[in-house]
């Protein structure tokens, strides 16, 4: 029987803890200027208080950890993603998840935040795991691992399944990263390019919980990629994941369609003692009139 | 590798296959006077016209089959069924699911019956197969079975399958039933009686599928019974029991939010080819001025 491992994360107040019999981790998304033009003109200029708001919106949706990525073109992101962090832990006592590809922001990231948190992300590719597995050591934090290389994204699950196995080899051996800090993407591609993708992403789910124990995030919305109805496609999508062994996905938690199905999907595989927290929610939002439906 | 089956249904004009590798079933649920007081009324007083309705609203809905059930107690069901049944194949061209506990109903209803129906259903118990399946064999139909006996319902996916193989078994060697014409239920239980129910379907499920290669159906309501928020769960435990094997359901079609539940996993089980069902549909709502969401 495989260990199912849990992965701790910490603000400098509140543990969050991802596992396999545990509610869905949501890991809140918004705070990324990627795509959004004006939020990266008023980064540009120091002006940090659309990030105040993605905060608040991401808090009251229900997430649980926060992605918080400074992505901004020409800018000295290691500086501004220290202060975004810094600026969230006085907005939230929520762990956060420090993504960035950029080595030196990461490390920047790291230095100003007070916790343990999750990095976002490394590959299979030994020169990003040289880069920034010594940091995650360093700074005692937990990692997001997508099985790639510099070849290839693997179409099948057992490649996937070789690359998970070279990651936590090398993260556990070389870089002495407990093997419970280690968080695989199992890599979710549109379904819109090939109707087999979301089969090869619940198949490489399934395995990685069956043969590693590890815990899982993926983007969510990536599967939507390009379709109608895309809210609806995250709702399905997600049950389906997590009955097959996915433990947190990085998601817009202000999108209720899909956190709601993230709450039923948490009740149907017996992650939610009674049904309590369904309960609750249903009378919370029937107390602020949105009752409708049943 | 085992085999995944087909099961094949007809009406007078129109084939319905039930596979693994196909959109899934939906057999429409509402023609039925279970707890419906002036439904029975009606038909105790020989108006049928509630059946109309009921009949156009799943057609509507997009259902596949229709379960026809005439349960109306101080009634001679038999004759029900069968006068149901002529009127049901008078307004839509669906094939039709017979639905009742009462023998001499089912034996009435095929006789009716201009096509291959769907016999709703038998279990494991000897004194039921043998009242019902030579009636399947006659008639030339397929049939639902419950892995469950005289004893009891099994809470354990093993035993299911225990009784599974004994249903097979004696249907296929005794009554000399097509092993593809046996649907199973896989038994979806409340939620809120016990939080494990639905682990165990979706285990039973997965393993009929692997070790049987067999069609399967249930009741999509069952789970979310006596909670609130009955078709957001529904929304969410469909997609999960369809990536785990199940190829069809007893349900509303009327619902569209369990319905679209449906039509998105299919697109994500690449059972909708470059997604055009589901770009239809998003198209044919846009249209119809209800867009929304997106």
């Amino acid at each position: 029987m495989t260990t199912l491992h849990e992965t701790v994360l910490r603000s400098a107040t509140k543990e969050v803890v991802i596992g396999h019999n545990r509610p869905f981790c949501l890991i809140g998304e918004r705070i990324n200027p990627t795509g959004r033009r004006i939020f990266q003109e008023q980064l540009r200029e120091g002006d940090l208080s659309a990030i105040e708001r993605d905060v608040a919106a991401q808090v009251a949706g229900g997430a649980h950890v926060l992605d918080v990525n400074m992505g901004v073109p020409l800018t000295d992101e290691a500086d501004l993603l220290a202060r975004a962090i810094k600026l969230v832990q006085e907005r939230t006592d929520l762990p956060i998840c420090i993504d960035s590809s950029v080595v030196e922001a990461l490390e920047a990231g790291l230095a100003a935040y007070d916790g343990r948190a999750l990095v976002n992300s490394i590959t299979a590719e030994d020169e990003r795991m040289a880069q920034i597995l010594p940091l995650v050591k360093k700074y005692d934090a937990a990692v997001i691992a997508l099985p790639n290389d510099a070849d290839e994204i693997p179409m099948e699950s057992g490649k996937r399944l070789e690359l998970v196995a070279k990651i936590v080899e090398v993260a556990t051996t070389e870089y002495g990263i407990a093997v419970q800090d280690i968080v695989i993407d199992p890599l979710a591609m549109p379904i819109g390019a090939d109707t087999s993708v979301v089969q090869t992403t619940l198949e490489t789910i399934r395995r990685i919980r069956d043969e590693f124990g590890l815990n899982m995030s993926l983007g969510a919305s990536n599967v939507s990629f390009g379709m109608p109805g895309r809210h609806k496609l995250g709702a399905a999508f997600l049950p389906m994941a997590m009955a097959a062994g996915l433990t947190s996905a990085i998601m817009d938690a202000r999108n209720p369609e899909i956190v709601e199905a993230v709450k039923a999907a948490d009740l149907l595989l017996g992650h939610d003692d009674w049904g309590m927290a369904w309960i609750a929610a249903h009378r919370a939002k029937q107390a602020a009139g949105q009752a409708g439906g049943q």
